[in-house]
């Protein structure tokens, strides 16, 4: 009992995960599961993980050159039949609209009227879509490469919604692009794969294995699938966001051709890639701990908050006044490009209770100041990611110089810690005994193993272990034998559980 | 004949006014018809405008106390029908999702299966959804005032769908608040009313009616709905956007209630308010002329367009290095905010296309820089309002030390230009007879008019000549007599024919 109540969040990791991941969300107050079946609330501070995701992201896809644009939230159905892999693999879970008006009926009833003619589905993605305007945008070789995003809402219906992670609604930016040559186009798939990677490792500190999708995990309609794939705190593998090489699939799907400089008609190459609201479902997981979030200051909407430890009400205004002055100080300071942000809390609570919030809440640092601090100018400055109680006694000179050094570190220390983690939660396997014994086992982890890569096979270990291939590593090992079929295998490759 | 080949567009504003402006549209890339029935495809270039407006508002929007938040794209049909006003308004013009996945019928098409037990609206507004959320949140007078925005798409079915203005589907920013007191939410909505007034006549330069909606035009649920309306070119008039006081009709619907400060509990007030891509719209059909779009510099998303002139080989390099650094120059320099965005041409077409091409899109200045230009330091600069040929000779100095104040006064122009054809255009009118002539005939414009005010001769006179009450102005004209009815009016109203 004693050693429960030492802890914010209850249950903890250890004790029971996926309630913990909920508790964690409900605690911070980032969002709540919506009364709309399988959609979620994002809440202001879990949006404005949102917005800060999307703003850096936004920079480096626009340097990419890819431009923003925004393509219709309804896909009729026979655009959607135009790729049969498509179609199969999300025939099952999308919203169908069929009706443009609801009527009374007889009883009084409001019922859906207006029946469509053809029946339309809100967009699980939107290749079909994209594609049919780039088959009228597209004639010549001048006009490729064509690189578009879209930030937007998809659909895809979901039975056991989990926020931030899967739900029937989520946000998203998809990225599409049509090449002259196939080479032109899967390259660019693959340096799209290097920026999420980048961002995921640099912004988000989360470390991820970079490669391939197997065959029997790629995308519906995809020649190559690129991915890249975190480890989670219980040792489960999430899929942080793919980049598809689509080959001609799409192209000739919707007809999408140019002439070439030999003046021939060609048909392009495309690729698709996005990242969803789950990037912060992964950065929840890998660095939150058993009192609460532990946001990365890179992605913080808030790097400071400034508590003002008024006692008496003459000393108020003097603490106050103060407060306002180190925050416009701080917040003259660049990090990263934009300004530091540094909140008072004058919220009339006690002082102990306001910690507690915003450390659940997990922001980078806070600062409290009261009548002492102020006259010793020595203020008390603690982190998320050392003991509570512990603080550092500063000059307001001294935390002015020392801040952006402190969340560069803090930063560098959330990523080195979870990349451990990482690295010693995977384990090399090489008989078919050991895998099976270690997923049969409660051990957490990944996995690399040979594996022959046959379809069939993958199929009866995901059967048997719900355990997947996550990834055909990009830094190849030594070629060596299937550890299931003894059959060649270049390269091992990741299993693991998945959200 | 001769007259027709002076102007890009055509037809002109004075030929075929609806159909001159999908021309101008399409000259100038900015959006186009989808496949999809009624949704539009909003091109990269009328994107950039829409983030240009979206990144501006948000600001002030946050500035308000008002934190993002996402809510979700499905609103279950039985909340809807919780708010008899609202869902009559909304009921003929919704989209409706009935099942949540395809299957092969017998004949092996795909058909929607998996019927929802409840059906699902497509929000055409989250009042209803919101509400229910704000009834979870608030329970104490210390909860309030609670203020959100969510940046999102709606969508309402559109039988005439007309590119910005009119669509199934569009972007919106709403906003909606709840408030312990009566006056409080209505202050605040009349607060927000302000802030787009503002935005609209100071960053899209498109001055304003700024007022209430009729009784009869007021938003379905709503107490009061504060409008600003804009004259168009063509005489008519464009809602804005509306800021509502709800009362408590949404809070009483979805029981909305917190325990106030003498220990009562008692229902909230709510507002709501939102402005949409039809902004785009109003900018586009305020400004425009013969010659395509003509973008107020604030909401630009490039301000100057720079085009090397290259005769001969040999220059080129020598011409694309100092657009290089012209553009650097330039791109330091802060324009309200944010650097100035300057674009080089370095497309493969004659000088002249190019120009005309930059025209059409409405790019405030125009640098042309060729072997000689540099040679003399001195630039050739044309302005998008000012004669395409004319121009002015600068050295790069001058233009550095002028170009903001230059795009300052572009702005202040097309503000006062368009202010002075929305005076010129608005007729006093002081009897019915009057009143019908001028509708009758093919003036444009609008009518100031003492009104009773009566719904049943507001419908007449909406079904007699499709003239509707536009807007109640804010600043009260003296009280007189109504033109239709001899009853006492207490100021006059705002008629006009509308999109």
């Amino acid at each position: 009992m004693e050693k429960k109540k030492r802890f914010a969040i209850s249950p903890t990791r250890e004790e029971d995960f996926p309630l913990w991941y909920q508790e964690v969300i409900k605690n911070a107050d980032l969002a709540e599961h919506s009364p709309v079946r399988g959609c979620m609330v994002i809440k202001p501070l879990g949006y404005a993980l949102w917005e800060n995701i999307q703003r850096k992201l936004d920079q480096k896809i626009k340097k990419k050159g890819a431009k923003n644009a925004y393509f219709p939230l309804f896909i009729p159905l026979s655009y959607f039949e135009k790729e049969a892999q498509h179609i199969e693999g999300f025939a099952t879970e999308c919203a169908v609209v069929t009706h443009h008006k609801l009527e009374k009926n007889a009883e009084g009833k409001l019922v859906p009227a207006g029946e469509l003619e053809e029946p339309l589905i809100v967009r699980p993605t939107s290749e079909m879509i994209i594609g049919e305007m780039f088959a009228k945008w597209i004639s010549s070789y001048r006009d490729l490469p064509l690189k578009l995003n879209q930030w937007a809402n998809v659909v895809r219906w979901e039975l056991r919604p989990r926020l931030f992670l899967r739900s029937c609604e989520f946000l998203w930016q998809e990225g599409h692009t049509a090449h002259a040559t196939k080479e032109e186009a899967n390259d660019f798939a693959k340096e799209i794969l290097d920026l999420y990677v980048n961002f995921s490792e640099n912004t988000l500190a989360v470390p991820v294995f970079k490669g391939r999708k197997s065959e029997r995990e790629k995308f519906p309609g995809a020649e190559i699938t690129y991915t890249h794939e975190a480890m989670m705190q219980d040792g489960k593998a999430l899929q942080m966001g793919t980049s598809h090489f689509l080959g001609q699939h799409f192209s000739k799907a919707a007809d999408i051709q140019f002439t070439d400089t030999d003046g021939e008609l060609k048909h392009a190459w495309t690729t698709s890639w996005g990242v969803t609201t789950r990037y912060i479902g992964s950065l929840l997981m890998v660095h939150s701990d058993d009192d609460g979030v532990i946001l990365p200051p890179k992605i913080a909407s808030i790097h400071m908050v400034i508590i003002p430890i008024i006692h008496k009400d003459e000393t108020r205004e003097k603490v106050l006044s103060y407060c306002k002055k180190v925050k416009e100080t701080l917040e003259s300071i660049d990090y990263h490009g934009a300004p530091l942000e540094i909140h008072i809390d004058t919220r009339d609570m006690r002082g102990g209770e306001k910690s507690w919030d915003w450390i659940k809440k997990g922001i980078p640092l806070r600062l409290e100041i009261g009548p002492k601090e102020i006259d010793e100018n020595l203020l008390f400055m603690k982190s998320r990611i050392k003991a509570h109680k512990d603080g550092e006694k500063l000059s307001l000179d001294q935390l002015e110089e020392r801040i952006v050094g402190d969340l560069d570190q803090m930063q560098i220390t959330l990523f080195q810690r979870a990349k451990s983690y990482k690295e010693t939660m995977t384990f090399e396997v090489s008989s078919e005994k050991e895998f099976y014994d270690f997923f049969h086992s409660d051990k957490k982890g990944f996995v690399l193993a040979h594996f022959c890569q046959d379809l069939k096979l993958e199929e009866k270990i995901q059967k048997e272990l719900n355990v997947t291939v996550r990834c055909i590593p990009e830094k190849m090992s030594k070629p060596g034998k299937c550890i299931f079929t003894g059959n060649k295998s270049p390269q091992m490759v990741v299993f693991a559980k998945s959200y």
